[in-house]
């Protein structure tokens, strides 16, 4: 009763040690997320491009390797656009998902047709061919940032008793945080994978790092989050 | 045919003017939200307190005092928590709302009962008495980040054929944004008020407002939002 | 003061009335919603063909002409399938919608692909031809019953301003009334027309009607939504 | 390869043991739902007054009392009402939710106050004493026909890893038919316990049994759920 008070240094720690206790992925109900490493914002030629997406592929794509390799679901978002859908992240928000006039110049802030359905070429919504979804690997086509919203995604996931979800792919500050933000909403546990997130500006970058880290997921490495959950697999050979 | 392209700085004014010219506020179709300006957030004894939130508190207050004398329907949310419902915002991302030990000792990082309806006292997530919710306006109790979650606020909203929402409150980085990005994805129009929002670190709100102003909604100052209805209200008095 | 009570009659018909002038359509604000007239529902090999869809067919074809000259958005539901997605509308409550095994019958009762996207033949989940979407015209695909749940219906409905709704098409107790409830507690007006919804059992059929007219929505023949929206229409053009 | 074609009757039979066989409840992950047994529904002089509603009563409390004694969670829905909050299920769809003028005669089909939150007497929305929650026991009160929409009762469903629902309640083809719609979407395996729900309309009540059996949950009657939850708990305990 004539305790030592805890310090704001011992709270910190105890409140993370809980977070990771509660985090602890199972394997079974746990699923990798890839969130928009799509052509229309990776291309050279994409008025959206995200060039520091590339620099995230090899992170992205081990996670993507080893969860396939582990029988870990990998389901793929991909921000897409319909002309029959016009919503306010085309217009005024995203003037490039604008289908543009014939000739007219194209480009970031200008028509460019990017991510509509059925548009070929650097404009195309598809995944990379790099993390190419195999057969049976789900595909989920979102027409806002949160792919949860108005997407079958918390259907597929719950009805395969999923749990924990593993985020990588971008924009760390757009389309990411606001479906981690929804999937947080939902009680799923959520992991951000730091070396596998990213977006144009390393200091919102760091922002968002620490937004989440305080309030609404665990914040790990491709490399740390792999160790957990093949230590798990592990024990699961071994009847542990 | 042989225009001179746009500079970049021409694009990103024509994208705001067009911002400005999609979000332009309908009276009549506009509300004010007030995100979880409630007193186990802003009472000095608080575990969570916010000391920032008494700094945007006159920017709130103006807000309210002018959308009720122009008619503008003011909404209320809080942050609450009921043991019934255990959740993830509470263990492990929030010990303080926890209820506490008899004796032990309560403040940040601790249990202290922290938003728990019924609570009096420093931890009740009442809104503050500066802003009390007049007869006839709406409190909506949330019991995650986003206030669309698992609450009647979208259902509110559109029976009374809102379109236009204008956010103030906080924190900028949580309630806030997670309530802000899932109105956007909604496709209510969003204003969110430069003075009448705030948050405990100055460059997570800074990051906040640059992402909010890319993607998501208008940013203005108080007194622009005031102009620009009352500019409305008095054509519309004129009968124009 | 001492006014003759209202009879259980007049108290109805004093409903009806109040009903009827708050659904009122508004040009402008009004969609129509064809549910599910698709292939794998409607074609003679069809595993679960519900012979009565082309009873309707003429209203609901009537629906659809006289929406489209009228400048009020039609839009498709389909019930959908993918393996990739499964759920409990398939196994165990659709046995139909599974895959079948090479060479196994098919039929009612038995894995047959129905419904499953990218299936040829009488299986096929697209519109039928008679119907067939126009370019422009929205086509929403689900799957469940619901055609709001996890689908950007929603979305794609107030991004356009639609307050109304008229609903045609089947199965009236199964996924055109699950659509129906859910865009009710959305707050949309709607209105089932009753020559254009049907399902295989008649008293189910009233059945239907009977919990939809009580609390539900406005219940309709085609050719009084007809007679309706064309005043209003002739009212608009000559100034009123 | 050259079987005998099953017959209808046995592919009938077929279907019904795989429902079952995927619905077979988990102690652990079940939870009952007991919709709408309010006074303003119950009450002998509530404008609502569903008389059938004592009927159930018995099966009801045989459920709600096994639940407790087995470790169930018992969650309550209630239909509730606030003028704060109007919508179309008040006027025009139930205008015995809205207030009475003082003076005014009140009744069916005239406002008189019907489930208004903080209303007293015969039309107060609480959950009957007959029923009363416990301690620990969660109450979600939603302004629509189904519970789940604009309400945390998804949440603290799934924040307690629950999915299977067994439903009592009413009425059958209002409240409790869009709730179980609802959890059947979101691939809740259900259960409606055939004499623990009713409506006013005998035929009513019959046709939304055979709706629900066929495609959205499984029917079966309180004693028969009872024995394969004991059944199943018999087994936990000799270490099955």
């Amino acid at each position: 009763m004539s305790e030592e008070p805890l310090s704001f240094e011992e709270l910190v720690a105890r409140k993370m040690l809980r977070i990771n206790e509660v985090h602890n992925m199972e394997v079974g109900r746990t699923a990798l997320l890839v969130v928009d490493m799509q052509r229309s914002f990776m291309d050279e030629d994409a008025s959206l491009r995200v060039p520091q997406a590339w620099d995230i592929l090899p992170s992205v794509k081990k996670m993507v390797d080893f969860c396939r390799a582990s029988g870990i679901p990998v389901v793929f978002t991909e921000f897409v656009v319909q002309p029959e859908l016009p919503n306010l992240r085309c217009d005024p928000f995203g003037p490039e998902h604008l289908m543009p006039e014939p000739g007219a110049p194209t480009g970031w802030g200008m028509p460019s047709g990017n991510s509509v359905i059925g548009m070929q070429g650097p404009e195309n919504p598809d995944t990379i061919d790099e993390l190419k979804p195999q057969p049976g690997e789900l595909v989920v086509r979102g027409y806002t940032l949160d792919k949860f919203y108005g997407t079958p995604l918390d259907l597929a996931l719950r009805a395969q008793d999923i749990r924990h979800l593993i985020f990588v792919g971008m924009m760390a500050d757009l389309c990411l945080l606001a479906t981690l933000f929804s999937a947080a909403m939902r009680d799923y546990r959520c992991v951000a994978i730091k070396d596998g997130i990213t977006t144009i500006w390393p200091h919102i970058l760091d922002a968002v790092f620490d937004i989440v880290e305080r309030k609404i997921a665990r914040v790990m490495t491709s490399d740390e989050a792999i160790a957990e959950i093949s230590a798990q697999l592990e024990g699961l050979q071994v009847g542990v």
